[in-house]
């Protein structure tokens, strides 16, 4: 009985985008054809999952500029996001994949830079009933979380910049 | 400046073990020497992390017997838990890692097969300073969440069996 899920990895914790990658893992391990479309993370990056799926040979695309709220040119941010829409719309209905990663996907719904309710509803009439589907990111929307299978959400309990101790390549990035 | 973090993903949510495994994903991409410890899972289990770990010539170690707290040789459960704590005392003070998964480690703890008092004085004493670690697991011990650099509690908001759907491979193991 394989069922498509609709997950959601949500809350203002760390561990989100990380707990999709560790599915994306597990997915390839059974030889699962698995994409990720990247919505905030710029291209210029320099990012260990990144850098892993190139050793993987895991398609990996991204559509972020990186700056986003603080963006200069809210113009271009919102294009990428759409123009990051229409892609990942466009491998959703392709039937090459089995599992698709919209990494930070909920930020360009949560700032409206792309509608939620029918972002939503092209995903109940399009999404094939066997592909699972990850988003993540902070602030996911109601309508979203209502319709998913699966919903987890990340808390924050203790980070490590309490402790003025900066972040470390390979473990955070 | 490098610093090895003490990190505990605990909660009774998804994604515990899953973003552990996204974080041996990253650190893989960079380069970094990982190695990953089981305490629960049994070696029969065809889990689709253990698959990918193998494909990527990632160390990994199973000293579950997949039982616990079900286990009708309570004698052999607490073994196997202890030799897996032997085992990750070598590989943490080897020096041939720079990130250690000590999986489903908290369950021991909690179940009190080994003691979480004397094990975290002996991480304290004896894991080396660059060493990331983290350990995964329901329950984590209040002392180690104290001392650990990074906790976070991934919370069950919905699951697919609250609708009747049972695990997908690929996704969920």
């Amino acid at each position: 009985m394989k069922k498509g899920l609709l997950i959601v990895n949500t809350g203002d914790g760390k561990g989100k985008s990380t707990a999709a990658f560790g599915t994306l893992l597990r997915a390839w391990g059974r030889g699962m054809r698995v994409c990720v479309i990247q919505f905030i993370k710029a291209e210029t990056g320099q990012w260990g999952e990144v850098k892993a799926a190139k050793k993987l040979g895991i398609e990996w695309h991204i559509s972020g500029d990186g700056f986003t709220w603080l963006s200069k040119d809210m113009d271009e941010t919102t294009a990428r996001a759409r123009k990051g829409w229409e892609l990942a719309q466009e491998k959703i209905t392709s039937g090459n994949y089995d599992l698709i990663v919209l990494d930070e996907f909920t930020y360009p719904l949560h700032f409206g830079w792309i509608d939620p309710a029918q972002t939503l509803e092209w995903i109940k009439n399009s999404k094939p009933a066997d592909l699972h589907l990850i988003i993540t990111g902070r602030n996911a929307p109601p309508e979203w979380m209502e319709y998913a299978d699966l919903v987890s959400e990340m808390a924050e309990i203790k980070h490590p910049y309490q402790k003025g101790i900066q972040a470390q390549a390979g473990i955070e990035f």
